[in-house]
């Protein structure tokens, strides 16, 4: 496995792959990377000639007062992780590689950036969709991974592609989570013993609610407040949000029908937690993705 | 020359090319072609082995109140100039190709975009970046061209292009003039035989200025406001601006030095034209571009 620092190495290297008609593969990380970026990038290895994993902790996607600077970092960790998960190209540019220059241009997607996660992080999707952006013109891969755990940055991104008609496959791959159901994530690192029984509440609130959907219950507002509920009673949890929301648009739907997504977040500790399960429902036909 | 209208036949044609290890060059127009758009073609020509020229009149880059339904069109006309230019393809998509459904996603500009014809055109650089970051998706050339004619155009299309990473390379093309020295623009259609000859006053206003720097005069504020008088004083003729800045930051400049950039636009009838003369100076030297 390479180790490229700078976008003039890359792009090289990239032009060769291409040269020789292999396919990319990519998955875009922030590092400190668990098992849920690890089922990226085998998801890239099993459909990709080449695999490359970028590892960027994106300073303009954090608020001026959420954990940017506490952002967990272990990239000789990652290194071993990723030369063992089979990634040819680890891309780990330095910030100011990326951005060498104060940013003049921003990919905004206001109406799909204000709800959720967005609003208590009003400025996150634009750093994320502007970032993505960048990275999927420098690596340029037929296939870019991402993880169902962040729904709303898939649906952004995804969006995104379309919209501007970036010349990229979008592949979301299935939550990872700890035998309790919490979601894996790089910032599960800053709960402590105490509060890591609680973190399960996001997940056991979510299945209750998908449960009631298999079940037949079809009462939007009522299946979300009793997620808030259940978030919102655990010990030590203080909740941000639960949803129910079409997977594409984001918008909370009328009826309980079609790509359906239940997302919650809350903050434990020094943590803010995300977590959702995806559906599609036809009918009395629920199928949990 | 092959007119191609829909985004998967161009993609298919483009991917021909790629494999076949041409070059590509882009020339991006809304059509009513003139002798200005010509010679971005023949730049391109001169440097490609493939020409591509889309044209599509925006609707994202017009204001409610602007022209866009009385924008000039003539496809036959324009078809028949390409062929004789050595444009290998046409692209012209309708515009349900191009935005198939309302956008979620667009390309901002806010600190170049709110200067010179911004103040006037609100939404219209959000609208410019964002179909530009579109086109230059589809197609994917190694160089596009553009007028520089619309400077403010070329600031805010080079600093997405580098802030975005876009694999493309930018290349500006002097304007082309009428005989008494009117910029080429397919708006020019707008004045009336009256109004024709005050025209002309945008580019003397310009060019006064441009030769005052010449001689040596450094006084910002007044070589500015000279420009205005000219322009406010000419019968039928209302000032939108007059300005200096840099080229790049679009800001005005606290001492004439550098990459710079008479700019100027004025309501004139119907028209709303614009012009500009850019140049770089280096203390008593000065060159204009």
């Amino acid at each position: 496995m390479y180790t490229i620092e700078t976008i003039d190495e890359l792009r090289q290297y990239i032009k060769n792959v291409r040269q020789s008609g292999k396919t990319i593969g990519y998955v875009a990380t922030m590092g400190y990377l668990h098992e849920g970026h690890l089922s990226l990038v085998q998801a890239a290895r099993a459909q990709s000639d080449i695999v490359v994993v970028s590892i960027f902790v994106n300073p303009l996607q954090f608020g001026p007062n959420e954990d940017y600077e506490d952002y967990p970092r272990d990239l000789k960790k990652d290194q071993q992780l990723l030369e063992n998960s089979g990634c040819d190209v680890l891309f780990a540019p330095s910030v100011s590689e990326m951005y060498p220059r104060e940013m003049a241009t921003f990919v905004e997607l206001p109406e799909l950036s204000n709800k959720l996660c967005g609003r208590t992080r009003p400025i996150h999707f634009r750093g994320v969709a502007t970032v993505v952006c960048k990275l999927l013109n420098i690596v340029q891969p037929d296939a870019a991974y991402f993880g169902q755990k962040d729904g709303q940055q898939v649906a952004v991104i995804r969006r995104m592609v379309d919209d501007l008609n970036l010349p990229v496959r979008i592949v979301s791959v299935p939550i990872v989570r700890e035998a309790d159901g919490l979601a894996k994530s790089s910032r599960n690192i800053y709960l402590t013993e105490a509060e890591r029984p609680h973190a399960t509440v996001l997940y056991r609130a979510l299945r209750a609610a998908a449960d009631e959907i298999v079940a037949g219950d079809r009462s939007v507002e009522a299946i979300i407040q009793r997620m808030a509920d259940t978030i919102s009673a655990e010990p030590g949890v203080r909740l941000d949000y639960a949803e129910m929301v079409d997977t594409a648009t984001l918008q909370r739907p009328d009826t309980i029908e079609g790509d359906l997504m239940l997302a919650v977040a809350a903050f434990i500790g020094r943590a803010r937690l995300i977590d959702n399960i995806p559906m599609q429902v036809e009918g009395n036909r629920v199928r949990l993705l």
